[in-house]
């Protein structure tokens, strides 16, 4: 990691971690949890789950002491309640975790900060609240002035189809390359699994792409910030923040994220999703105001819902249509190295 | 002015105003006053100002008390400090207008709600701080769903060239034929002028499209909103505020601003401003996301550095070079009346 400048610090979460699944019973509300011991296992040390969880990371159980004996530094909520509660339940093990001598960390809507029970024992205690979806103060203006250092930015057709799976998947390429990269998370996931970072919907519009310019902070030229997308520019509601991370991150190559068989914007139904083509043209449109050599790379498909040999179809039809390297970077293979060489050429 | 619709509300400022003029000794720092005075005049009941101050509306001095006697509402604080701080000078006449009872208005950065001693007399007598530069809680994510009634925003190929002055002046030329239309208002001095509104700079990006969206609620099909557009969408800093305002406004018509001579962005000196073709295409093809139907009926010249001459010359030499009606609205005459026209038609 490289130093951040300017006055303005990211939002920065001590680490290791130790998981917390409270009374959680399905997996999809577990998707923290899951993805930090996916793509953050580094980082976590174990696990804590009330005696009515009804799923596991399969890291091992721990309580906060023990944990904290191992060097955590923070208990992560790893699961996500119906409606974004901090749930009763919760307390007594979050308060067990600031007594042991851990920081709290939280991804929901609800901010610990906002828990009398919590504030006060964190400040007997000399402990953190975390609340990830909470930008820093002081956030500047973006300036547009270029910043030295290679910048990537996975942008989508949509919402929620893999950006940031995408670009955590070509950090890790790039570093099993040798290279000197950062992962750069611009959503409360991302932020826990990267140990920092900038909640981007968060952030005061006109503070937007300023925001973007501080989350990757100049660099070594060599040096690559692998930054998460946010929303997409064809989105009526989100097109604001993928505009502003856009303009602030000063992409050198992009890599549009799209999922097959997805035709309406989510949540939006009169919204057709745009070609891959579209997606290309107006970003790169639009990138060029900072970055006049922005290019795209190729294209990251979410295949989830198709077979291996339909997946591997797909992809090289894609690319064979497009001329570009198109891959889904979870399958890994020959597509994807192709995808990763397309972004270092 | 028509009623809005959903749970959340704009801005709303009890009027009519008594304008604070403070110890202003310079027109520069009263531009809010001054703006109040030309743009809504039929709000403005007098002036109070200090007697070191050295700049006048022309309004009729009065007390607090005596305004409030003629039917006042709320001071207005005029004027703007150097730093943007609540002198300490101001805070008698300040008191004594919410001892009147009178509220208070401010569109400055400081907030009239971390003055602990305005903060107890308002509380005491039962009055409102209105923070213009503060949003309303509770605004909701963009849908891009499709209002019924007419809508025209003015966007520009810079900031602060005029984009307020011509949605203003547009709007006052639709009521004198006779049509029911409203300005919308998206920045603190347009807030006042119209006596409410929504502060699009200071949105969370994540709401910026949803705030544009209750800011010109649904209305009749003959009904127009005439909207004050903000920052460029070439503004390495503030586009991202611009594309929500515009994906929500949902415009029919959209009218460019341009200052004539301006060749850098203000304050981004590495930036081109864009030719007026370039700024037509870009808005046009973002804004054909959430209007299809969307047109740009003409373009607005800040001529205020020419002669009348000039001035003249450059909008007739420029309306035939882009095959468009061209006009500074503050000139009026017969080239504003075609600009006019053409949005109407």
């Amino acid at each position: 990691m490289h130093a951040l400048t300017g006055h303005t610090r990211t939002l920065q979460i001590p680490s290791p971690y130790l998981l917390f699944l409270g009374d959680v019973e399905l997996a999809g509300f577990a998707k923290t949890a899951l993805g930090l011991r996916d793509w953050a296992p580094e980082k976590c040390l174990g696990e804590l789950a009330l005696p009515t969880a009804r799923v596991t990371t399969g890291l091992a159980a721990m309580t906060p002491a023990e944990a904290a004996a191992k060097g955590a530094k923070s208990l992560v909520i790893g699961i996500a309640s119906v409606g974004g509660a901090i749930k009763p339940e919760w307390m007594p093990s979050l308060i067990a975790a600031l007594e042991a001598g851990l920081n709290l960390v939280n991804g929901m809507h609800t901010r610990l900060s906002d828990q009398p029970e919590l504030v006060a024992a964190a400040e007997r205690l000399g402990r953190r609240l975390i609340d990830v979806r909470v930008p820093p103060a002081n956030i500047p203006i973006g300036t547009g002035i270029k910043r030295p250092g290679k910048r990537l930015l996975t942008v989508g057709t949509d919402c929620a189809l893999g950006k940031k799976y995408t670009a955590l998947a070509l950090t890790r390429a790039f570093a099993e390359r040798g290279l000197d990269a950062d992962f750069r998370a611009t959503g409360q996931t991302g932020i826990m699994i990267a140990g920092g970072g900038m909640p981007m919907d968060a952030v005061v519009a006109d503070f937007e792409s300023g925001a973007a310019e501080i989350l990757s902070p100049p660099a070594a030229p060599d040096h690559w910030d692998v930054i998460e997308g946010q929303g997409s520019l064809f989105h009526p509601g989100y097109a604001a923040v993928s505009l502003g991370l856009l303009h602030g991150s000063q992409p050198d190559v992009i890599v549009i994220c799209h999922e097959p068989g997805r035709d309406v914007v989510l949540g939006c139904d009169g919204f057709a999703i745009p070609s891959i083509e579209e997606a290309i043209a107006l970003n790169l449109t639009l990138g060029r105001r900072t970055n006049p050599a922005i290019r795209c790379a190729g294209v990251s498909l979410n295949t989830s819902a198709l077979s291996d040999v339909d997946a591997l179809a797909l992809c090289a039809a894609e690319s064979k249509r497009l001329g570009l390297p198109v891959a889904d970077p979870l399958r890994g293979g020959e597509a994807f190295a192709a995808l990763v060489e397309s972004c270092l050429a």
